[in-house]
């Protein structure tokens, strides 16, 4: 059976893909999931901890984001479909940046979201190719993948 | 050997797809066999099944869709060939769609058609890689791939 | 201003492609249209008129086809929308292929159709950009692609 | 000498563009300008002022955005350069979303953003090709692709 | 009325392409054709002319082969369909190398070849989008793009 | 080790393949060969054999060709490098039509050639990445690629 | 007649891009050619000038890199032909950048260089579409484009 | 878990590459690094050595080049990720044309260099996805990547 990469994309802030993880070993589904570095602190620091302490906040800055671009652009270009999850908190800039590039690369995109989100992101759910208000709607769609 | 995936085009109201999975089984050929969700009427209650009740039967169709084209892309885009079977009943549009999906992308397609549908699927069939009658024909096709 | 170019696929029995240039001169919009062959005896026959006589029916339908489809493919390939009419009659899967390419190779679509046929459209009125019911609601989103 | 297109993504409730149509005008700059619909109330309309009314809040938002969606990717896809200007207020998705199409498309593009905004926006402006923290910055470096 | 490119690849030895050119310019025709170097003796020349005497005849047909490369790379990448005409005499593998580029390019294809090389081209002549036996032929095809 | 896959180009009239096959197995280099149908007989009678009796001997060439062309393309797309052999005899319309579609699909092509096929070939030659006069040096160049 | 757009890629410290200029103009040919900043303090004053004072030397560099190739990577794009013209001074790495960048793009690529840089150049030449000695060379080259 | 392939661009007059392969072994990272033939010797003799004695210096390096090329292209377009190390050694156009290449086809960059190499080296680095100073610290992002 073949087998899919599936980018989960959205906030560092909670362990929300926890569910993907277990609810795909539990199920038996062929997948691997891939994703932005989950901690948050480490994702800040790793400019400077790998080149170290730079002049000024916004190089700073600067530098974690040139690893952590890395790392998505990596990932994103392997996988098979891209999960973004958009919560009420943070901006969620990354989260938008991510679906986006999957719209434009031609990957599948899922959009989580909840409610009260519609209007803000309705842009951006419209060109989705498939808009749920869960993790577990999600993991279901992509369950059906795999049945025959 | 490499193993090719092929994408089964087409309705689902029969299990045509069967003569390709035994006869491929039967003949040794490394071929896996990807389509759209068979169970008819799963299909048309995915979306609700999985996004909850909607609005209205457009609604509720549009849900539906969501889930069967995600299914249809991701394995679209995973396959080597493409097989579409045209029929004498139903529309077929989404049978046309894959089709045409398959033409743009690059991918060879193979089209199985009845006589009397000549006519109304000529276009199509021109730029088709292989026109057949049979699904016999096209998994003969399919194994001359493999002959050294 | 910059011009666009749409391309209307559809049946060509009758004369619904009138609406599109008359509201777009009346209304002093920078398109131009492009599409099949409208004239339906002329779109069967030239094949064997260029080509000459063909020995089957099936060899004079692809011969049609070959010509009717450069057509098709060099004006598609120049347009930066498409507009597919979809109707109760015929088996229109020409239009269903014109729509397919166009979503394939990024080309904005628009699909018209009747309320009819929203179920056996659903899957490809959902990867469309825009679904409406009538040429008119489409003329009404091409205008707005002016407004400022 | 060649004229460039350049699309101006971000915020519709201020008339920040007119800075960009103005100077480039007085400075005599072969550009065009396209962008989101300015009108923010007819930007929210327009699905229900071309399909009807929708059934729900949410169904109105996406005939909305299938139709603002429909003249982004229009312009998106005939600019050569893309401008994003974000500022402290609003949710600012659309922006970007926008950003992050032109990134994938190969299309180099300007970030305008405040200082404040430094650090949720890292990502994204890492992979632009231009960041700046103000309009007049950003029309100044579309003035230097022509100097000669 | 939007103009096409036409390249029109095939042997330099007669003036076959001057029936294009004039047709074109009696029907009234928007279409420019462009094609190599007709010139046949230059053709050989042109690499030496250029980059002085080369140390062997081979290295000689390189300069050229640079050169005449060079010109059919440029006018190919804008020309909206290829016509390829195929005889009896030469070897004519530019003719099927520009051919071939063309059909991997997405460009329509137009071949023209005698009755008896449909033996030898029927892999090429499979994949061109139209195969006719005369250069009249051709143009009548072309002129049907123009036809409304 | 990564492995490769070659798809050899070539006249199917002797077994040149075979030294590739051979010292590659000698050699112990992870390569795989892919090319078309090398039984002649089989490769024209095809055409009929799979979809039957054809109306005249150009349809019965074009039968043959859909199913060639079917085999030709998957294992091309499928490649890493592409090696052309050409020789004294034959028209080798299909080999100059396979080194062509992988020069304008970005693989790199090893063309071999005898010596006295320089001159027709110049321009086809001037584009591959590697041009040599026998398999041997083929086969010599692709072991280089897995030295460390 | 077709106007083309040569990108003229290279050293800025003297005039060379004159002869260009000077000798298209004279013969007549219908080329525009687009470059980098020619004024050499301006280009590496850039960053600053637009963006303001940099904490340090690196990030001057930077700001002016992010103009500086805004303005290569538009006009690349829009270029039909890029000429890249190395000499014995400066490391020039952004010359060879462009012409990696033109390789990569399917753009043809002339290369103008000393007989003194054959052995460094030697992999960058090897895949060029053509390459000369001088100035001079490139723009016959050219010229050779449009003679009929 | 998924392993990348990594292709290290660069000089190869001395072992920088250990490094890569010996931490990576270390630390478990299932990362496969391929690169341009270490043997500094062979690199330049390999033209003649396979396609025997050329009649010019230029024609022995265009020799050895396309066999060089050959094999870093195959590579190339195998990689996830390209590293590239420049020195003060060396005009080093090869490292500059790979790290170009990479930029063009998507695929992230990353360079090394010394900080006395940041002005000349300015525009390349500024579209790198990440610049360090060290083989070390390219490691360690290298590492990121499989964090969980």
């Amino acid at each position: 059976m073949h087998s899919l990469t599936v980018y989960l994309a959205g906030q560092i802030h909670d362990d929300w893909r926890e569910l993907f993880r277990q609810q795909t070993q539990e199920r038996g589904l062929p997948i691997h999931f891939k994703g932005p570095q989950e901690d948050h602190d480490l994702s800040d620091d790793i400019g400077e901890k790998i080149k170290g302490k730079q002049p000024t906040k916004e190089f700073r800055d600067q530098a974690a984001s040139e690893i952590n671009n890395l790392r998505t652009r990596v990932w994103l270009q392997k996988s098979d479909v891209v999960v973004a999850l958009f919560g009420d908190q943070y901006r969620q800039w990354n989260t938008a940046m991510d679906a986006a590039l999957a719209l434009e690369a031609g990957k599948p995109l899922i959009i989580i979201r909840p409610e009260n989100l519609i209007h803000p992101l309705k842009e951006l759910t419209q060109r989705a190719q498939l808009v749920v208000e869960s993790p577990q709607q999600a993991i279901d769609a992509l369950a059906y993948l795999f049945t025959e």
